[in-house]
């Protein structure tokens, strides 16, 4: 299982156009069969940062999902609505 | 619920010392009432760089979990060991 934390600081006017397209990611990716979970959170400090954790089969799945036509296609249009984003894979200790 | 991540960039000579606390850290934290998992990862891409991700019922589960004698045993040793950590509490969306 690979773990993967993906944190994004979005534009203060660009939070609920964010939250639509990344609610959207998230019911197509949880289809995704090599999908463990995959969920959208809300620092409860910072009402524009945002983060997806994501638990995924191994690497074959990941790849799948950077290629599936929601990601294609809503991950893009982040570009424009954050200020900056970080990513980071995981395995379990 | 409330989930936490707490990322740490560890010295190059101490990851073994961390790995060791963090283990126990992560034995004794979960057997806490509150708390719903709590695990330690590390990063794919960086060795030491090693991440808690952590459920916990509600903010008091997590003021109580802070008090416990294990959290303030362990999380003080860790200072010496880091270069750099970010603690992000998060609501899920």
């Amino acid at each position: 299982m690979i773990t993967i934390v993906a944190r994004s600081i979005i534009k203060k006017d660009k939070v609920e156009e964010f939250r639509k397209l990344a609610e959207e990611l998230v019911r197509e990716s949880q289809k995704e069969e090599g999908c463990i979970s995959y969920n959208l959170f809300e620092d409860i400090k910072e009402s524009n940062a945002f983060t997806f954790i994501e638990e995924w089969k191994d690497m074959e799945a990941i790849e799948k999902h950077n290629k599936a036509v929601h990601f294609t296609t809503i991950v893009p249009k982040f570009g424009d609505l954050r200020e900056e984003s970080t990513v980071n894979l995981y395995k379990r200790v």
